[in-house]
Protein backbone atom coordinates (compact mmCIF):
# COMPACT_ATOMS: atom_id res chain seq x y z
CA UNK A 1 0.00 0.00 0.00
CA UNK A 2 1.21 3.75 -0.92
CA UNK A 3 -0.02 7.10 0.47
CA UNK A 4 -0.15 9.59 -2.84
CA UNK A 5 0.29 13.00 -1.06
CA UNK A 6 -0.22 15.42 -3.73
CA UNK A 7 -0.43 19.27 -4.07
CA UNK A 8 -2.89 20.79 -6.84
CA UNK A 9 -4.23 24.34 -7.85
CA UNK A 10 -7.55 25.01 -6.03
CA UNK A 11 -9.32 25.17 -9.88
CA UNK A 12 -8.48 21.28 -10.59
CA UNK A 13 -9.41 19.95 -7.55
CA UNK A 14 -13.41 19.34 -7.59
CA UNK A 15 -12.39 17.99 -11.41
CA UNK A 16 -9.99 15.50 -10.17
CA UNK A 17 -11.58 14.44 -6.76
CA UNK A 18 -14.55 13.73 -9.36
CA UNK A 19 -11.98 11.66 -11.24
CA UNK A 20 -10.70 9.78 -8.84
CA UNK A 21 -13.60 8.96 -7.32
CA UNK A 22 -15.46 7.83 -10.85
CA UNK A 23 -12.14 5.34 -10.86
CA UNK A 24 -12.92 3.98 -7.51
CA UNK A 25 -9.81 5.40 -5.80
CA UNK A 26 -9.86 6.63 -2.03
CA UNK A 27 -8.98 10.28 -1.80
CA UNK A 28 -9.32 12.71 0.96
CA UNK A 29 -9.09 16.63 0.63
CA UNK A 30 -7.30 18.97 2.82
CA UNK A 31 -7.22 22.70 2.33
CA UNK A 32 -3.77 24.06 2.08
CA UNK A 33 -2.28 27.65 1.43
CA UNK A 34 1.41 28.55 0.67
CA UNK A 35 4.03 26.63 -0.61
CA UNK A 36 5.66 27.92 -4.14
CA UNK A 37 1.96 27.42 -5.91
CA UNK A 38 1.16 30.91 -4.90
CA UNK A 39 -2.09 30.88 -5.54
CA UNK A 40 -4.65 28.66 -3.50
CA UNK A 41 -4.08 25.46 -3.28
CA UNK A 42 -5.72 21.95 -1.74
CA UNK A 43 -4.11 18.86 -0.67
CA UNK A 44 -5.03 15.65 -1.48
CA UNK A 45 -4.26 12.28 0.29
CA UNK A 46 -4.89 9.24 -1.72
CA UNK A 47 -4.18 5.36 -0.08
CA UNK A 48 -3.54 3.24 -3.12
CA UNK A 49 -2.37 -0.16 -4.24
CA UNK A 50 1.04 -0.24 -5.16
CA UNK A 51 0.78 -1.31 -8.88
CA UNK A 52 -1.85 1.06 -9.05
CA UNK A 53 0.75 4.17 -8.53
CA UNK A 54 1.59 4.98 -11.80
CA UNK A 55 -2.25 4.88 -13.07
CA UNK A 56 -3.02 7.34 -9.85
CA UNK A 57 -0.22 9.68 -11.58
CA UNK A 58 -1.49 9.53 -14.94
CA UNK A 59 -4.72 10.81 -13.38
CA UNK A 60 -3.38 13.54 -11.95
CA UNK A 61 -1.54 14.27 -14.47
CA UNK A 62 -4.38 14.25 -17.07
CA UNK A 63 -6.51 16.94 -14.71
CA UNK A 64 -3.85 19.36 -13.61
CA UNK A 65 -2.03 20.01 -16.26
CA UNK A 66 0.03 23.17 -16.64
CA UNK A 67 -1.66 25.30 -19.41
CA UNK A 68 -0.44 28.75 -21.13
CA UNK A 69 -2.25 31.54 -20.31
CA UNK A 70 -1.90 35.29 -21.47
CA UNK A 71 -2.27 38.03 -18.76
CA UNK A 72 -2.51 41.78 -19.19
CA UNK A 73 0.42 43.29 -17.00
CA UNK A 74 0.74 46.74 -16.53
CA UNK A 75 4.51 48.15 -17.52
CA UNK A 76 6.29 49.31 -14.53
CA UNK A 77 6.91 52.73 -16.67
CA UNK A 78 3.98 55.18 -16.12
CA UNK A 79 4.33 58.20 -18.40
CA UNK A 80 3.61 55.82 -22.01
CA UNK A 81 1.51 56.69 -24.62
CA UNK A 82 -1.94 55.26 -23.66
CA UNK A 83 -2.03 52.09 -25.81
CA UNK A 84 1.08 51.18 -24.28
CA UNK A 85 -0.60 50.92 -20.48
CA UNK A 86 -0.61 47.34 -20.58
CA UNK A 87 0.92 44.28 -22.40
CA UNK A 88 -0.16 40.39 -22.60
CA UNK A 89 2.56 38.39 -20.78
CA UNK A 90 2.22 34.16 -20.67
CA UNK A 91 1.88 33.02 -17.40
CA UNK A 92 1.89 29.01 -16.47
CA UNK A 93 -1.40 27.77 -14.50
CA UNK A 94 -1.91 24.63 -12.81
CA UNK A 95 0.39 21.37 -12.30
CA UNK A 96 0.78 19.23 -9.39
CA UNK A 97 3.63 17.96 -6.81
CA UNK A 98 3.35 14.25 -6.56
CA UNK A 99 4.89 12.47 -3.41
CA UNK A 100 4.62 9.23 -2.96
CA UNK A 101 5.06 7.33 0.59
CA UNK A 102 5.40 3.93 1.48
CA UNK A 103 2.67 2.46 4.29
CA UNK A 104 3.31 0.09 6.70
CA UNK A 105 -0.13 -0.84 8.00
CA UNK A 106 -3.49 -0.43 6.27
CA UNK A 107 -6.62 -0.86 7.95
CA UNK A 108 -10.54 -0.20 7.13
CA UNK A 109 -12.72 -0.37 9.94
CA UNK B 1 8.37 5.88 15.88
CA UNK B 2 5.34 6.04 13.51
CA UNK B 3 3.31 8.49 12.19
CA UNK B 4 -0.63 6.57 11.99
CA UNK B 5 -3.16 8.91 9.54
CA UNK B 6 -6.52 8.14 10.32
CA UNK B 7 -9.84 9.36 8.61
CA UNK B 8 -12.57 9.12 10.74
CA UNK B 9 -16.70 10.55 10.16
CA UNK B 10 -16.77 14.59 11.93
CA UNK B 11 -19.22 13.26 14.30
CA UNK B 12 -16.47 10.60 16.21
CA UNK B 13 -13.68 13.14 16.22
CA UNK B 14 -14.23 15.22 19.02
CA UNK B 15 -14.56 12.08 21.16
CA UNK B 16 -11.62 10.35 19.60
CA UNK B 17 -9.49 13.73 20.34
CA UNK B 18 -10.48 13.42 24.20
CA UNK B 19 -9.54 9.79 24.43
CA UNK B 20 -5.92 10.23 22.54
CA UNK B 21 -5.63 13.06 25.22
CA UNK B 22 -6.73 10.99 28.07
CA UNK B 23 -4.51 8.23 26.97
CA UNK B 24 -1.21 10.61 26.68
CA UNK B 25 -1.13 10.18 22.79
CA UNK B 26 -0.16 13.38 20.72
CA UNK B 27 -2.76 14.10 17.88
CA UNK B 28 -2.91 16.95 15.30
CA UNK B 29 -6.70 17.56 13.77
CA UNK B 30 -6.86 18.90 9.89
CA UNK B 31 -10.68 19.58 8.41
CA UNK B 32 -11.04 17.39 5.56
CA UNK B 33 -13.69 16.63 2.62
CA UNK B 34 -13.84 14.26 0.43
CA UNK B 35 -13.49 10.34 0.04
CA UNK B 36 -15.19 7.22 0.16
CA UNK B 37 -16.81 8.44 2.79
CA UNK B 38 -19.28 10.69 1.79
CA UNK B 39 -20.02 12.89 4.89
CA UNK B 40 -17.67 15.30 6.81
CA UNK B 41 -14.98 13.44 8.03
CA UNK B 42 -11.39 14.77 9.63
CA UNK B 43 -8.00 13.51 9.31
CA UNK B 44 -5.92 12.30 12.59
CA UNK B 45 -2.19 12.55 12.60
CA UNK B 46 -0.55 10.69 15.56
CA UNK B 47 2.59 10.51 16.41
CA UNK B 48 3.30 7.57 18.27
CA UNK B 49 6.16 4.90 19.97
CA UNK B 50 5.65 1.56 17.53
CA UNK B 51 5.66 -0.67 20.22
CA UNK B 52 2.11 1.44 20.98
CA UNK B 53 0.51 1.39 17.39
CA UNK B 54 -1.84 -1.41 18.13
CA UNK B 55 -2.57 0.27 20.96
CA UNK B 56 -3.95 3.57 19.33
CA UNK B 57 -5.39 1.38 16.67
CA UNK B 58 -7.29 -0.35 19.38
CA UNK B 59 -8.51 2.88 20.71
CA UNK B 60 -9.74 4.08 17.28
CA UNK B 61 -11.57 1.00 16.40
CA UNK B 62 -13.48 1.59 19.98
CA UNK B 63 -14.40 5.29 19.41
CA UNK B 64 -14.98 5.02 15.57
CA UNK B 65 -17.19 1.55 15.24
CA UNK B 66 -19.42 1.75 12.56
CA UNK B 67 -22.89 1.35 13.51
CA UNK B 68 -25.80 0.17 11.87
CA UNK B 69 -28.96 2.82 11.82
CA UNK B 70 -32.30 2.83 10.10
CA UNK B 71 -32.68 6.52 7.50
CA UNK B 72 -36.01 7.16 6.19
CA UNK B 73 -35.97 7.04 1.95
CA UNK B 74 -38.03 8.08 -0.33
CA UNK B 75 -38.74 5.46 -3.24
CA UNK B 76 -38.12 6.70 -6.79
CA UNK B 77 -41.44 6.05 -7.81
CA UNK B 78 -43.81 8.78 -7.59
CA UNK B 79 -47.27 7.91 -7.95
CA UNK B 80 -47.60 5.25 -4.23
CA UNK B 81 -50.27 5.70 -2.05
CA UNK B 82 -49.20 7.79 0.60
CA UNK B 83 -48.55 5.25 3.33
CA UNK B 84 -45.89 3.65 1.13
CA UNK B 85 -44.12 7.65 0.72
CA UNK B 86 -41.24 6.56 2.53
CA UNK B 87 -39.65 3.42 3.76
CA UNK B 88 -36.78 2.38 6.30
CA UNK B 89 -33.30 1.76 5.25
CA UNK B 90 -30.15 0.19 6.74
CA UNK B 91 -27.38 2.26 6.54
CA UNK B 92 -23.88 2.20 8.47
CA UNK B 93 -22.41 5.33 10.07
CA UNK B 94 -18.43 5.61 11.77
CA UNK B 95 -15.68 3.73 11.09
CA UNK B 96 -12.43 4.85 9.93
CA UNK B 97 -9.30 4.07 7.13
CA UNK B 98 -6.34 3.96 9.22
CA UNK B 99 -2.29 4.42 7.33
CA UNK B 100 0.37 3.36 9.40
CA UNK B 101 3.63 5.22 8.06
CA UNK B 102 7.42 4.90 9.10
CA UNK B 103 8.80 7.81 10.77
CA UNK B 104 13.09 8.61 9.81
CA UNK B 105 13.18 11.11 12.66
CA UNK B 106 11.09 12.95 15.45
CA UNK B 107 11.95 15.42 17.19
CA UNK B 108 10.00 18.10 19.82
CA UNK B 109 11.73 21.44 20.17
CA UNK C 1 13.45 13.38 -1.14
CA UNK C 2 11.99 13.34 2.40
CA UNK C 3 8.92 15.22 3.43
CA UNK C 4 9.02 16.90 6.42
CA UNK C 5 5.67 17.53 9.01
CA UNK C 6 5.97 20.19 11.34
CA UNK C 7 3.41 21.17 13.87
CA UNK C 8 3.94 24.46 15.18
CA UNK C 9 2.23 27.09 17.10
CA UNK C 10 0.03 29.68 14.72
CA UNK C 11 1.86 32.44 16.05
CA UNK C 12 4.92 31.27 14.95
CA UNK C 13 3.64 30.00 11.18
CA UNK C 14 3.57 33.17 9.12
CA UNK C 15 7.41 33.84 10.07
CA UNK C 16 8.49 30.38 9.07
CA UNK C 17 6.81 30.50 5.84
CA UNK C 18 8.68 33.35 4.85
CA UNK C 19 11.63 32.21 5.93
CA UNK C 20 11.22 28.61 4.28
CA UNK C 21 10.46 30.63 1.01
CA UNK C 22 13.18 33.22 1.03
CA UNK C 23 15.35 29.79 1.17
CA UNK C 24 13.71 28.52 -1.33
CA UNK C 25 12.44 25.34 0.53
CA UNK C 26 9.16 24.35 -0.72
CA UNK C 27 6.31 24.23 2.05
CA UNK C 28 2.13 23.62 2.25
CA UNK C 29 0.52 24.95 5.28
CA UNK C 30 -2.62 23.22 6.65
CA UNK C 31 -5.24 24.34 9.33
CA UNK C 32 -4.54 22.25 11.74
CA UNK C 33 -5.77 22.19 15.80
CA UNK C 34 -5.89 19.63 18.94
CA UNK C 35 -2.57 17.95 20.17
CA UNK C 36 -0.68 18.36 22.96
CA UNK C 37 -0.10 21.95 21.74
CA UNK C 38 -3.46 23.44 23.30
CA UNK C 39 -3.47 26.75 21.38
CA UNK C 40 -4.30 26.74 17.58
CA UNK C 41 -1.33 25.07 15.46
CA UNK C 42 -0.50 24.90 11.88
CA UNK C 43 0.68 21.78 9.95
CA UNK C 44 3.54 22.07 7.42
CA UNK C 45 4.28 19.67 4.74
CA UNK C 46 8.28 20.40 3.18
CA UNK C 47 9.13 18.34 0.47
CA UNK C 48 12.93 18.20 0.60
CA UNK C 49 16.26 16.74 -1.09
CA UNK C 50 17.69 14.94 1.88
CA UNK C 51 21.04 16.39 2.44
CA UNK C 52 19.39 19.93 3.25
CA UNK C 53 16.95 17.82 6.00
CA UNK C 54 19.11 19.35 8.90
CA UNK C 55 19.36 23.40 7.19
CA UNK C 56 15.62 22.77 7.43
CA UNK C 57 15.46 21.47 10.69
CA UNK C 58 17.82 24.20 11.73
CA UNK C 59 15.20 26.58 10.06
CA UNK C 60 12.40 25.57 12.27
CA UNK C 61 14.40 25.20 15.63
CA UNK C 62 15.19 29.24 14.62
CA UNK C 63 11.88 30.77 13.91
CA UNK C 64 9.57 28.53 16.25
CA UNK C 65 12.05 28.62 19.45
CA UNK C 66 10.05 28.16 22.46
CA UNK C 67 10.27 31.33 24.97
CA UNK C 68 8.98 31.64 28.19
CA UNK C 69 6.43 34.25 29.37
CA UNK C 70 4.51 35.12 32.43
CA UNK C 71 1.14 35.22 32.64
CA UNK C 72 -1.30 36.03 35.24
CA UNK C 73 -3.03 33.40 37.17
CA UNK C 74 -6.04 33.21 39.49
CA UNK C 75 -5.33 30.97 42.61
CA UNK C 76 -8.01 28.02 43.15
CA UNK C 77 -8.60 29.62 46.89
CA UNK C 78 -11.14 32.16 46.41
CA UNK C 79 -11.55 34.04 50.11
CA UNK C 80 -8.00 35.56 49.51
CA UNK C 81 -7.42 39.13 50.21
CA UNK C 82 -7.87 41.54 47.41
CA UNK C 83 -4.18 41.66 46.31
CA UNK C 84 -3.69 38.08 46.33
CA UNK C 85 -6.38 37.42 43.56
CA UNK C 86 -3.76 36.50 41.11
CA UNK C 87 -0.05 35.78 40.86
CA UNK C 88 1.87 35.34 37.80
CA UNK C 89 3.57 32.22 36.64
CA UNK C 90 5.92 31.10 34.03
CA UNK C 91 4.46 29.42 31.06
CA UNK C 92 6.20 28.25 28.09
CA UNK C 93 4.64 28.78 24.48
CA UNK C 94 6.30 28.34 20.83
CA UNK C 95 8.15 24.96 19.79
CA UNK C 96 7.46 22.64 17.29
CA UNK C 97 7.00 18.44 16.83
CA UNK C 98 8.65 17.26 13.83
CA UNK C 99 8.75 14.22 11.60
CA UNK C 100 11.25 13.27 8.73
CA UNK C 101 9.08 10.89 6.74
CA UNK C 102 10.68 9.21 3.28
CA UNK C 103 9.55 9.83 -0.34
CA UNK C 104 9.42 6.87 -2.63
CA UNK C 105 8.53 8.64 -5.32
CA UNK C 106 8.60 12.90 -6.27
CA UNK C 107 7.26 14.42 -8.72
CA UNK C 108 6.36 18.19 -10.01
CA UNK C 109 4.01 18.29 -13.21
NI1 LIG D 1 -19.28 17.83 -7.70
NI1 LIG E 1 -14.12 18.81 24.49
NI1 LIG F 1 3.36 37.79 4.53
Amino acid sequence: MKMIITIIHDEDSHRLLHRLNSEGVMATKLASTGGLLKTGNTTFFIGIEEEKVDFVIGLIKEECQTTKQMSLINPPISNMPEGFMSYPVEVTVGGATIFVIDVDQYLKI
